[in-house]
């Protein structure tokens, strides 16, 4: 239950990279006949992840993973854009990624400004309008948060941004794939998306540029990828991300149905059965396979041990943080204590979870939490 | 016989690989105990990787692809140690990735300096001795060129370049795999490797970083890779490029002799074959596996294709810059003309090249290249 940090890699999808390994290997780059095989798969790929957002072939580049899109977008889009000011707007809430480029891009003279959330963790969007001025660059809210699993009003977002001339991004990888997406009816300018996240392989993501934007690329080259991102081709690994683009558009609709009730009845299991037991995160708007419980009076950690010596993986936040045993910004962003961050959980839901694994879990946390909160100074008699 | 535009992964080391899409698929920053896998196998292809150049497997940050590694190396290398002045020296043959990030670097107000080379494109060290001084940051000179194959002189560079307290970079891309080599004899300070040159799955390349020394990261994060890369590490890709590696370093010395006759065999072929044809590049300082050869009076484009029909894939300089059509830069810094340069074909040998391969290709040439010639209006009519 802890898809949100790594993803196993669809078989379909496997199957569709396999031949680019060794047999049509070559580079699209090349002027004789090896090239058409991956240029013909590059193609497709380009197609089948625009399709799964809405957009042209043309506006996808593709990228190493999540992070390097999210480089590309907000040090590429700042950078290239810079005529437009000197400002940048983010929800206090993104990626580790998206916060600290933010802060390189403040030591290179930009100002960033953040928008509050609600105890929901819901961008104000009141805040936002206040934020956002003629001297905006960039506005950075993701689509739906990984952590709490709450989805973001994109939509007016981009309109806020958009009135004062400034570029719109958002960074889809938590959401692509769980949520329809549609660049065009929401008006975003940039799109971070990221392979594994829809099961495919890792070492591959994508960014939506919309037409008529450039941004400035973060890796030089021989201009790959319409100039904006050099480095040849990883090929079997772009096939992949097409193919993982392809069954998510297919799929997306039914599995998001089946996952918000395993979802529901986990939320509903654990509140219900553990006392003190709380969802963070907005109660309905949030992400089909993310519940995120605050447990009071333990540590995060602990339990993920607990659990995983009973077969359960889950996580206490982004695993791109999880080594620091800081508490999660995201928690502290929608008002919890620094105690209360770190006593809860993060369940991301996914393709292998059935209801047989939401029971087990739900039988299992009262005991698991009691044995902890026994073993804490900080809990009250009555929970002993 | 163009291994160096791509190469088909190793089936051993898709084996290795497999593993980890779908089965060990963890995040090795997790908390839980599906991150261990992950970490076992980063820690091992860390060791493989560093155990081909003779480094320490803390010096390996795994990066996506050589392209980033050399953005890595110069772009973080020049900005990390931007006190130590601003003078960079590079040579006039380097790959377009380095001769295009030091275009960058130059808008950034570094001051970029070309080490000439000699007509078999090595190096002129005297002219290095005087570029480089106490202003100088960086020097990068690779270690072998892909295009003419010319092996470079890196200790003595890495000599001149620590004379005066500049670091020494080399893009050893072309070069691993196909002759040995050795970070702590040579004095190397960063050196880019690509994992599919080494039969490894593309989407994946490393810098070697020497101890004590760090680089300002181009992709900003999670501060994975010793906070010198971040993104979630691509683990089947790593543990591809670490078994790749793994293999080069046992086979090198098997397969650099085999690859040695028979480009020996081919040089020796052609241009005794075809009249006006000669050699590009050192006939002896020079990789096991390329030959370089110039045609007068025809252009390279219409040999590939005219090979390509009869089922020969080669190139005419490197494929990252090959639909620019451009004479290659290479070429003309060895003081060839621009027609002799057009006219020039690269074969970059590889594992599944045979005595028999090069026997047809040097078969099948004169033919190739007379028709070819007889429709040149600069055909002298003694060759038509």
């Amino acid at each position: 239950m802890d898809y949100g940090a790594a993803s196993p890699v669809d078989p379909r999808v496997l199957e569709a990279m396999t031949p680019y390994f060794a047999g049509l290997f070559g580079n699209p780059s090349s002027i004789h006949s090896h090239a058409y095989e991956g240029q013909k798969a590059l193609r497709r790929a380009r197609e089948q992840v625009a399709s799964l957002i809405g957009s042209q072939p043309q506006g996808i580049v593709f990228t190493s993973c999540a992070t390097e899109s999210n480089n590309l977008a907000l040090m590429g889009g700042a950078l290239r854009y810079r005529s437009r000011g000197s400002g940048i707007v983010i929800s206090s809430i993104e990626h580790i990624s998206t916060l600290n480029i933010c802060k390189e891009l403040s030591k290179q003279g930009f100002e960033i400004s953040y928008v509050p959330v609600d105890t929901d963790g819901i961008i104000n969007l009141e805040s936002l309008r206040e934020l956002v001025d003629d001297e905006t660059a960039l506005v950075s809210v993701m689509a739906a948060n990984g952590e709490i699993g709450t989805i973001q009003p994109i939509t007016e977002a981009a309109e806020t941004a958009h009135q004062h001339g400034a570029l719109f991004h958002t960074d889809a990888t938590a959401a692509a794939g769980k949520i329809p997406l549609d660049v065009e009816g929401s008006g975003v300018d940039l799109m971070t998306l990221s392979s594994n996240d829809l099961y495919g392989p890792k070492g591959v993501g994508a960014l939506y540029v919309r037409k008529g934007l450039r941004v400035k690329p973060t890796m030089i080259g021989g201009g790959q990828e319409a100039g904006m991102r050099s480095g040849s081709e990883n090929i079997p690994g772009i096939v992949g991300m097409g193919r993982a683009a392809e069954l998510a558009e297919a799929e997306v609709g039914r599995e998001a149905g089946r996952l918000t009730w395993l979802r529901d009845r986990l939320i509903e299991g654990i509140t219900e059965s553990v006392p003190e037991a709380h969802l963070n995160g907005h109660p309905t708007r949030r992400l089909p396979n993310n519940a995120n419980i605050r447990f009071s009076y333990i540590e995060g950690e602990a339990l993920i041990l607990s659990l995983d010596q009973l077969g359960v993986q889950v996580s206490s936040g982004s695993a791109c943080v999880a080594k620091t045993l800081e508490p999660s910004h995201v928690l502290l962003a929608i008002g919890l204590k620094h105690e209360e961050a770190h006593g809860s959980l993060v369940f991301t839901l996914g393709r292998d979870n059935r209801e047989e694994h939401v029971e087990y879990v739900i039988q299992q946390m009262p005991g698991v939490v009691q044995r902890l909160r026994a073993m804490s100074p900080l809990t009250p008699e009555e929970l002993r």
